[in-house]
């Protein structure tokens, strides 16, 4: 027996509308500078896999009876970055999700499962979705300031947890805020806990942006299982290039086991958030994780922060008050005209807007933003 | 300026391994019988859209910064799911999800901020996904009995939802449960919670497997808005075959407005559960809506009833004591020798498994399973 699909047929006007998709992005991909998404890896390769309904359903570490999956690849995508993360060796447990979203709602779970009378810390520079999965999960939550370049304030954190010592403390830390790239450090996060001799906590690290490039920069900087991370979510669409959201939700293997009984109880060993698992993304992740290598990965960060520091110096020196927090690959400045951010698609938030030097960025592009800014706000005066 | 990936170099070991996965997904497939997942369409037209990194982040309605999004081809979607079931016309709202588990979450999610104070009841016969949803969201909930055949025990529902007046009551509905694709009638138990005279009450379909063609059955199962539903979920990656998991998630536009005001309170106007989202799945949904048509879809429906009736019959003619439910893909019997059941990928629950007729399903499939389940049984007599 043989098995094949059929190629379908398309109205000819609807693949003039494809091409004509294909058309647009193709321009808006140029004009795209305000994203963190890598455009510089080609998929192709993996074209024939559209062809199969690959569903990772449940735990990629158990053997189900639907064989179409990837498990065994995303097996290894999950190890590659768990030793990026530097999770304690027997002690960590994992799975390919569908975006950095989902990482950080598992991660809140298991903060709940394990702390159900515990209270959320989080900065005011933390994005809009932590607020939403708290709202979903039904959490008390508590918002910290933030410091001007947008790192958790440490004293309000500090204080904040201090005078609320009956509740069991959960940080969320941001390793890369959205607006600002900043990183909340969590080994002071860690040293706070350990001060105030709190014997129950649960830390997460928001690393969507940075978990893709942390272990590579020097020097390295605190965000993960050693510097005292419980569970970690890293996006795979950003830095890392995937053409479709997906990201990597890391946990000590603990705490997952404890939602294991939980979830057992009724009547499921599935302990991840959505059952059904999209088995392309991870095959992705690791075509690139295969196809750079820990060394490629490292040359791309260089080459983006090389790109990222060129950009602060030219705007700066055409007068964009622009600046950016150590080794970021996201340069700040205030938000030029609408016409600007909408042909950049350059989002802004309280007067700032940024450019995301991914890997694929070009001097070219960089230059043309300037310039446009410069001749924009010279219409304005 | 010009937009280019670049072709990434992969190892040869590793181009072998990424062979060696399509030679057993060849194979997999061919001997897959026990899931709801269709093989028949081909997706390759699409993999040019590999190249891009499509994100639909937020609302399909709304325009955001990121234009490299196919909100376009997403709306058209929702707008043909919307008509199949009957949501009334200008009070309906939508967006493609990650799968039907995430399409229930978000109908539990809306119900509970639209009843706070309600409670779920669903039937011992719902996925188990249900409960852990339920779990996440923190809700009170109250299992109901199933009929034999699987369908919900309506005097069951009306006695529990009766002795419970001060609650709310939320019914989560199963069009098409896991293993015997059983229908809860939504009319029945919209007129049940009329009856005792309830003023305020949420239903959602979890259409994730019926959805997709309940509106080409002849009699038309009792499923949709029209029939009573709130919310509805769809699976774009069972009988519509698409290759990622995804879904359709549907709901009164009112209900949706009113955690729009929930959620713009916490900043923001994204009312979707996962923030960036899969931008090429709602681009496979459109391709095979627009190649098959609904004149397409009935004919797989079609094909797919005739398959599961000359299922039911053959199986029976040599012995096995095979059922269905009318109109459904879904075949019933005694769970085969576990070689079998391994062999053919067959679910197996309470002593029962099943097989599904998905469109692309053979007689070859058919009867080589049969033989082979009257073998197995034959040697351990």
């Amino acid at each position: 027996m043989e098995w094949k699909s059929t190629n379908t047929k398309l109205p000819v006007a609807d693949q003039k509308r494809l091409d004509a998709l294909r058309e647009r992005l193709d321009q808006d991909a140029v004009f795209e500078l305000g994203y963190p998404v890598a455009f510089d890896i080609n998929h192709a390769r993996l074209a024939p896999f559209l062809n199969y309904n690959i569903n990772n359903i449940g735990d990629p570490f158990q053997r189900g009876h639907y064989r179409l999956n990837t498990h065994e690849f995303e097996r290894e995508v999950l190890e590659f970055f768990a030793q990026a993360a530097r999770a304690p060796a027997d002690d960590w447990w994992g799975y390919v999700t569908n975006g950095s979203t989902e990482g950080n709602l598992y991660g809140l779970y298991l903060a709940r499962e394990s702390l159900p009378n515990g209270i959320v810390y989080f900065s005011q520079d933390s994005h809009y979705s932590v607020r939403k999965n708290l709202h979903f999960l039904n959490m008390r939550h508590i918002m910290i300031r933030s410091q001007p370049h947008g790192e958790i304030d440490y004293e309000d954190l500090r204080e904040s947890i201090k005078i609320r010592r009956d509740a069991q403390p959960i940080v969320f830390a941001n390793v890369g805020t959205t607006m600002k790239e900043a990183r909340d450090n969590v080994g002071i996060i860690r040293s706070i806990l350990d001060e105030l001799a709190i014997e129950q906590s649960y830390l997460h690290s928001d690393a969507a942006l940075c978990g893709a490039y942390c272990a590579y920069l020097e020097p390295r900087p605190s965000w993960d299982f050693a510097d005292g991370a419980d569970s970690i979510s890293i996006s795979g669409h950003k830095f890392l290039g995937a053409p479709v959201p997906c990201g990597i939700a890391l946990a000590r293997r603990r705490n997952v086991e404890r939602i294991a009984h939980a979830v057992a109880y009724i009547g499921t060993v599935d302990t991840t958030v959505t059952g059904s698992r999209n088995g392309l993304s991870p095959l992705m992740l690791w075509h690139t994780i295969r196809s750079l290598g820990k060394a490629g990965l490292r040359e791309r960060v260089e080459h983006a922060l090389q790109m990222a520091a060129y950009t602060e110096t030219t705007f700066r020196q055409v007068g964009i008050d622009a600046w950016r927090n150590p080794q970021a690959l996201t340069v700040v400045f205030p938000s030029p005209a609408q016409s600007v951010c909408t042909k950049w698609q350059l989002a802004s938030n309280e007067g700032i807007s940024h450019v995301i030097c991914m890997p694929h960025v070009t001097r070219a592009q960089i230059d043309k933003l300037r310039d446009d800014i410069v001749v924009a706000a010279g219409k304005n005066k």
